[in-house]
């Protein structure tokens, strides 16, 4: 297939470039241009301009949030105005469900299709090209994709027609991968200072009932407290909680862990930790029992 | 080994079978007879008081609560009066981190060793002889009691060799499944209100990044709403966040998921669901976005 | 003085009453006509138009929220585009901080005067003129506005020359009476329950540490569990808590007792009580307590 | 009357000051002497016992816990052996309903009288003779006790003849002044970190709709940030809480501001702040909000 991929930070970097070892052509667009010649350097075309990597079947969008994915699609040089009548805009990035039933209107005026292809996993696992694709569009053009998502990913997951559902779907793994951490930083606070090992207190847990990668990747940032360099940025993290709490509020779904999770990204943020790994957030617990703030240096 | 078994409930009945039929003797005691009577078809001796439960080597309590525990230990005819100088008091029990090192200093005065082996794994495991055991106490203890932990569960792990260590890491890992089950709970009410199937929904998580039995068992039973019969009930889970959060307090560790889940607790008590298995916790999320009450009927 | 009056509900009517009563000449404009005919029984010349309202020295707004003043204010035929250079728009809505900024560029920017004057107080303290003021805007602004703020108030406190800062502090100021409500619901639930009186209780708390008018007003709804009609809905309620969140996430500031109540919020409107007054978030504590759930009849 | 008075903290020193201004023998007993001394200096008889204090018509008990109550009231050596037939206890202490349950069983047994009469207000207050009494138990002592309260407080309130609703009401109506405490600080942290003046903001709020003293002084407090001399230590206000908690349990009446303050005292206390002001609570607000940790220097 001929790809067109907007958006090369670490996570679509490596997607591209698992894309590129799959055989596909890749025109490749990001803002800032050193990404691109990295990616050119594995066989990559480089594309000056949106309108230019909507020359494919397909178009890829792998955005860090609701703003930059409205920059590259709306106005007369985005991708509504520039994909050919059938082509398929695919958004992989964890937008809001708001955005995502925009996206789903303008597509289907312009006579393109939107399919939503959120992944899960850390920019390890998407060099690995071991993802999880959650996907959700028309039944057609989500078969038509197969191809690109073994490309990047190691199953994918359609939830339903509906765009929209794979986003709140994909918000709400988030949430639960940051409950994930939340609690489990309450309970090494505990332990810990109690005098037990933190790096033996996981292996029980993660051989036993939380055997789980989950458990695994964000218990070992939180055994060993680290939390630089950031794999996903605790104010990305902040973001998706806050999409999900918005997604509650429209269904009048409460979710008081995820609004405590809201506070605790806050006072990260607010220490300093802006850019700090999100599992950083499960450090709090430490501090509030006496240790050092995360972030502070 | 010449074992007294001390609380023939679901999860000790099994225990106490496997020990049988692991060649081990097995004095079997309960307050209510019907219990000894079926296990003794299955090998056990019946003994009519604590006091004979503590003539072999080792004796094994499994009861509901410190209540119990310390009703079977201390007084004229408790397991401290009764036990020879040298044999071993194990306590499998989830006790609160206050009434282990009570029953440390107790028996250490009495010449007597105590051993904290609480346990993993619900009646299922307990059954199956697939239940974690989590074991504290002086090291000749724990090493001499090594075929009795094999009898029933599938790995040991030794904490240290203070007692209470194997109570705090065992109430923390109660809170670390409850806080799965509320944050389950508010997923699984908020994609199922936007019409996402939670069996699908359930399915991708468990075969990501959430694989693990914590999440397949829970999930499981919040996905089919089935909270009848309790493998473990509501006030139980409610009295072990209750000593996860004395211990919290003791050790000035804050523990805010703890706190909110011991709230929910007791909404679910105050509605009926006393009986109801712990996992219906995840179900009052349903509630406040509009269900049914959990336990009402 | 010459004063517009868009936005005739419960408190703008109450207001726009008492401007004429203090002498003032007010061009009346509501949506609905009803409003505004009855306000012209008291002196009011109704105006077919916003434009028509913007005709004086001073336009006064009196809206539910955001979008609602967004869509008077804006446009070909908004307030922006009809106010006579030098002329001041008073806005008294609850409003977000962002929207105020924005209103505050975009009257610059036209050559008039913004100022920001939410009103505290429930529709009775406005027909009796006995509204708390708090104004920010320029100084000569503010001062030209004494009369009318008069009219309508006991008091004025001016904040400061930027009209935001009386947003926040409205804001802030509803969610102190949310968690009066909140606090008090879950004490009296307590008292209630071992079978103190609940209005005997309030009565002791009004006359001591707690003698101030939100523990009298909202105490007295809730000791009488008297949610209907409402004062002030509950959904206006559940906007003005997710206003003071989003201004605590501008300025990374956690506050956890208004995320608590955000999603008690969400509880009550999930059962239903969108339209019962605010008040009936208090009773959301004897409902987990085991009594009946607000607003199901 | 003839008073025993048993324990001269900085609330009982006051309080029994204020019974011998009012003309009553007063028997003080202390455990440290010092405070005796001071006392008897202004006309008290010193007593070397609990007993001792006990040989009046009534003895108060003012102590800091349910330990130091219990520690005063049973063995051989106590009220309840000392105490003649008839006469009465007053309890005014802030203990758990717990504890006045079996204190009003004890005394109903040993034929002598039990009265809870916990008080509100700071030292400053029970100096002045300003306290407010809340006062449970059998009718006729409370009737005959109305001299002594009128010594030690502006207004007495009586609950009912059982008197664990007294120390309910007490501890509830702590929990509201922590309430506030919390909320005046996440109001604070909020506004004050978009340049409002704390002392003005805190004028507007207690002139109009929070005119009341728990906001005057709390929030003068806070606005000061001034939490040494503690008039009452954060480590008695974890104490309260624990015990407003306890009593819902027993209820089932889950207190979700309650649990979250709880967590907020032991962050408190973590972090150096045990004997600070309890409103120092508050300020842990603008610690989030990236300020200095309380209690840290």
């Amino acid at each position: 297939m001929k790809i067109g991929f907007i958006g090369l930070g670490n996570m679509g970097s490596a997607m591209a470039a698992n894309l590129l070892s799959a055989g596909h052509e890749v025109l490749a667009y990001n803002r800032s241009r050193d990404r691109v010649v990295a990616l050119a350097e594995r066989g990559a075309t480089p594309v000056p301009t949106v309108a230019a990597a909507c020359e494919g079947d397909v178009v890829f969008t792998m955005l860090a949030d609701d703003t930059a994915v409205e920059s590259v699609t709306f106005g007369d040089t985005g991708i509504v105005a520039a994909l050919a009548p059938g082509a398929i805009h695919v958004s992989a990035s964890t937008i809001s469900v708001a955005l995502s039933e925009k996206l789903t209107a303008a597509h289907a005026e312009a006579g393109q299709m939107f399919v939503s292809a959120p992944v899960f996993g850390r920019p390890e696992a998407a060099a690995a090209a071991k993802l999880f694709v959650v996907a959700a569009g028309p039944h057609d053009a989500v078969t038509s994709l197969q191809p690109a998502f073994e490309a990047i990913g190691q199953r994918t997951y359609v939830m339903s027609e509906e765009p929209k559902t794979a986003n709140l779907v994909k918000l709400s793994g988030n949430f639960l991968i940051a409950s994930v951490i939340e609690s489990l930083g309450e309970a090494m606070a505990l332990v810990s200072k109690a005098g037990v090992d933190r790096q033996t207190y996981l292996e029980l847990l993660t051989s036993t009932l939380f055997a789980a990668p989950a458990y695994q990747t964000y218990g070992g940032l939180l055994a060993r407290k680290q939390f630089e360099p950031a794999g996903f940025a605790a104010h990305l993290g902040l973001k998706d909680v806050r999409l999900v709490l918005a997604a509650g509020e429209q269904l009048e779904v409460p979710l008081p862990v995820a609004s405590l999770i809201r506070d605790r990204f806050l006072t990260l943020l607010a220490g300093g930790g802006r850019d700090l790994d999100w599992s950083a957030l499960g450090a709090l617990a430490d501090w509030e029992a006496g240790g050092p703030r995360p972030g502070s240096g």
